[in-house]
């Protein structure tokens, strides 16, 4: 930047917005120091200008309309923090990029569903969008997967990608609780939102896989290609028979170079005990990157929140100001590629099933029958209590197996007369 | 880069050389879109011309002596892994700054402990020095705290530095086996030196935190204001007493600003079972970084070999070759800072203390009255076997109290007759 200071808009004083102004303000000396000139906020677009959002907006100009931030000539960059996939948020980012203005952005909707059209915009501008901070919040593993881990094709990314999923199944395990109380508990605690839905049946998880999956394997985002399943399933029992196995419940999600394309997924996975993931609890997120020189490399941190983000914000700030950018997907967007994503049904995996039985004999022996036919190799049976004709849990473990026999099997076990609730079924990620 | 390739010299074909000048053939192709230039070795430079390293040098240019890269015309950037802080290395990057070319270096000692040397060659010259490869290996902790955290003021950096003594109390840990049994056994799997001092005693930790510090503190690294203790007294009992307590042993180096400047050790340190970094074994390297907006951040991966330093120097020239470099310690030569060293008696902390007593009545009394004297909380006591008359060992952990008072209590139970052995005491780091 030639100018002696680099003139910031904002789109969005919501939780994050708002940090950023603090943080912009608060440090605002070694912030100068560090980006070679000094970063000043001057100009922000938001829903309510009367809100007191506790951040001293003296001589910072008020537009209405976020997009009025891309015209301003006292706006050198644009922060978008009004997220969504549609409307305004996108807006602003074209008109951005129209005027050669250099966007950071949160929107990890807008990056994950609509990528192909940000690309286009993209091959016809001279600026830049810097993301840091619509994956897992603080941690910076946009840079660390993009820049840090250049060198190396990567073979697998995955994590925890969703801080309020590992909140409830980190308390469902600390406490024992089941898991409508403890999400109770979290929206209170302002960790879920009042509709969890977006969070906890693992569609947030499955937008940041998908823009890891992007950035590790050099392709377009492809959310319809994940298979997405959440956490409301997944019952008291099924944590404390996992931790009887020797397990812990995470929600995973998982992106994985195969020779038969890119598997996707996001669901909960057991994982051993001793596993660094495992040790992962509460409202932190994950990221593990699998590559062929670097090896596995873990960064994890606190994924959400306004102060955490807003460090991811300026962050990518500063690397504007220091004309440290990068291509949106680290190549040129003509050399992204479309994800051909591998058929789920061929993957491999371990798998964990319980089972609710009416406990009578031959039950286990139908049930191994159905596995044999299938082709599942079974690793343990584990049967708690024992009260003829009364409701007791099988759990079976299997060794490595495709997934589609796998559930061919479960369709056929849930018919069983003596199995009396769905089954359920979770992956065992061991990871090595 | 102007030039249609990066032509890169490379100092140093051990271990780390080979690996960069394979990965830049492997790789050639994404390397090339990802710096939007081709990288291409053009020189080298090693000790023995005629070894065979197993890397293809067809058309590669050969030079004896390193310092003759920098002036190569046929070498756009210079990547120095020689090593050590005096001789080769320090007259090659010297003379490549001179001549504006940039360099890519994996070492640590020179940045450690000749770091203000550097910073005036560099506000002289208009290039620059990366240095991803000098700390943790193949895991981004450089970048991650430089500019993924640069919107943060830091208020401590602390982790596991040294695969070494991770591998060896890791191993220690699952076999119940003896430390030089152990360290015998790192030595032929090629994780431990001939010569396992630098390693062993953590002097090779203590370089490694001083520049972590620097980056984090704005300062010049300063590896003689830490105390530094390595691993060569902890014992399996101390391990299984550890256990026994839900702790693990780890070397931590810490740095943390405090209001008295800067606190730094490097120490065995005992860390609760459950947390991250207790789940980190092996030859890993771990990095926290706890910083005011985005909380305790933490990077883990491979910290040492020759493909994880490689994707680290190979990320440095990445770097390069797209513009992105940046001041040495993020911030102008002349704005970063000298170290105070916080006086380390003053620091607080909770401790381990394992003693071997004759067991006789009045021993743990006299211990305790001491403890007591010295203004030491106690917070547990344990004695483990009873035998009139033999020896016993009782370990003790203390509440937080200032590091000089605990220092002084112990030797002062060391002069007690009923003490047969020197006490041994660590840290307990909680990193609440």
């Amino acid at each position: 930047m030639s100018s002696a200071a680099l003139k910031i808009g904002i789109a969005g004083l919501g939780n994050v917005g708002a940090s950023v102004v603090t943080l912009l303000q608060k440090h605002a000396e070694v912030l100068a120091a560090r980006s070679g000139t000094r970063l000043q906020v001057t100009a922000v677009s938001a829903r309510d200008k009367s809100k007191n959002r506790g951040v001293d907006m003296t001589g910072i100009r008020w537009h209405d309309k976020a997009v009025d931030l891309a015209a301003d000539p006292d706006v050198d960059l644009v922060v978008e923090l009004v997220g969504g996939s549609e409307g305004a948020a996108f807006d602003l980012i074209k008109k951005s990029l129209e005027l050669g203005k250099p966007v950071v952005t949160a929107n990890k909707a807008l990056l994950a569903l609509r990528c192909g059209e940000v690309l286009s915009l993209l091959s016809k501008s001279k600026s830049t969008i810097s993301f840091e901070a619509a994956v897992a919040g603080g941690i910076p593993v946009i840079k660390g997967l993009r820049e840090g881990l250049a060198a190396n094709r990567v073979q697998a990314v995955y994590g925890i990608l969703n801080g309020t999923c590992n909140f409830i199944l980190s308390e469902m395990r600390a406490t024992g609780r089941a898991f409508a109380d403890v999400l109770k508990e979290a929206q209170d605690l302002g960790y879920a939102e009042a509709d969890p839905a977006f969070d906890i049946d693992g569609h947030d998880a499955s937008h940041k896989l998908s823009i890891l999956a992007g950035l590790a394997f050099g392709v377009v985002p492809s959310v319809e290609s994940i298979s997405v399943q959440g956490i409301r399933h997944v019952t008291d029992l099924d944590i404390s028979f996992a931790e009887e196995l020797g397990y812990r419940i995470k929600l995973l999600g998982i992106a994985r170079q195969t020779e038969k394309g890119i598997e996707q997924s996001v669901e909960p996975c057991l994982v051993p005990e001793d596993s660094a993931i495992a040790a992962i609890n509460g409202a932190l997120n994950a990221v593990y990157v699998d590559s062929d020189f670097a090896g596995k490399t873990l960064l994890t941190g606190a994924g959400a929140g306004g102060n955490a983000t807003a460090s991811a914000v300026v962050s990518d700030i500063i690397d504007v100001a220091r004309g440290r950018t990068l291509p949106l997907m680290g190549v040129d967007p003509q050399k992204v590629g479309q994800l051909k994503a591998a058929p789920m049904g061929e993957r491999l995996g371990s798998y964990y099933l319980r089972l609710m039985v009416l406990d009578q004999p031959g039950v286990i022996a139908d049930v191994s029958a159905i596995l044999r036919d299938c082709h599942v190799s079974l690793e343990s049976v584990l049967q708690r209590g024992h009260a003829l004709g009364q409701r007791v849990p099988v759990i079976l473990t299997s060794h490595e197996t495709p997934d589609k026999g796998m559930r061919e099997a479960v369709r056929k076990i849930s018919t069983l007369k003596s199995v009396v609730e769905p089954p359920h079924l979770m992956r065992i990620e061991e990871f090595k």
